[in-house]
């Protein structure tokens, strides 16, 4: 396509960089920023600017962090021996938006991939294992999405760490809260009466 | 929602100020940064920000551009008494792109739209009427969206110029090149049969 200005085109092959924007969303995208004052568009590219070069990763479980220990690892109250093992910080966001986890993290970064060229070497996996090691941690809860990657990676993590006394679990698959059995796939069905467990009142 | 850090607040904030972004693309676009390198992300800032600074528009036809005046204006093959009105830089790309127009543009800038509070005063109206006067315009083709913001903003500036000695047209409206009939909405066929032209071979 012939854009107008060299400004406009090198805007729209940046903005085009990010997953899901295509060349006619950052061209609309660019119109909006012309649209703008321009100090609301300078204060948008420096926090784009500022994010990257000022984030921090917690040197324990590798969340996103102001500090060298995020909020969640240094909060005494959370428990430090049960660790749950996410892909990345939207999984961290999510599990403690329902207020039902206590104990800590461990982000991978990733999911083991390789189609795409992800190994476990590019994943925080080493870490985990030696944190599980020094904490002595009690239990270990697999959150990982439900999909090949996912169940590839929880196998290789199960591998690596049967051998030290932490117990292994994987948060449950099932139907689900609200949803009718009629509409559920039947994979997802098949494996809820496979976990079913015991009725309590 | 609560972010791990409030870097990634911010600049969820503002990406999610984009039109058609909400919090959870924001954070997903935020995730992408935080996995590209370091000087990959400052182009992209840079890039915006040098686009709002830097970006000028050209004096007669209002379309961005390099310098004072744009590519179009400047070229002298180009018709500068017949002037293709627009809603903004997407559609002249558009038009150009078809190869079919050699005349120049007008860039309104928007549409009349009253519920948004857009009035003839935000657009580019009186430098289109002083711009026909001046060049002694022989044709205004309105190209502007069939809808309601589209022809009201058309049914304005016709008023504005009956006056003046220049042509008044718009694009055709029908069914599409290549579209089946049946499945033409009833509006468009209905045009298309009042609009309809003599038939040549």
């Amino acid at each position: 396509m012939n854009y107008p200005s060299s400004l406009i085109e090198e805007a729209v092959n940046e903005l085009s960089k990010f997953p899901g924007i295509g060349k006619k969303s950052a061209l609309r995208m660019v119109l909006f920023l012309l649209k703008q004052e321009e100090a609301e568009v300078v204060k948008m590219g420096d926090a784009i600017i500022k994010l990257r070069k000022e984030i921090k990763f917690c040197t324990r479980c590798n969340n996103v962090s102001d500090a060298e220990l995020c909020n969640i690892c240094e909060n005494p109250k959370r428990d430090q021996q049960t660790i749950c093992v996410v892909e990345d910080l939207r999984d961290v966001m999510a599990i403690e938006n329902t207020n039902q986890f206590h104990g800590t993290y461990h982000v991978l970064g990733g999911l083991i991939n390789p189609i795409q060229g992800i190994g476990p070497e590019q994943l925080k996996i080493d870490s985990l294992i030696k944190r599980v090691k020094e904490t002595d941690a009690k239990e270990i809860i697999m959150a990982l999405s439900a999909n090949m990657e996912g169940d590839t990676t929880v196998f290789y993590l199960s591998r690596k760490l049967q051998t030290l006394p932490v117990k292994i679990s994987t948060i449950s698959r099932g139907i689900a809260v609200g949803g009718e059995l009629e509409y559920a796939d039947e994979i997802t069905l098949g494996r809820s009466i496979l976990g079913r467990i015991p009725y309590s009142v």
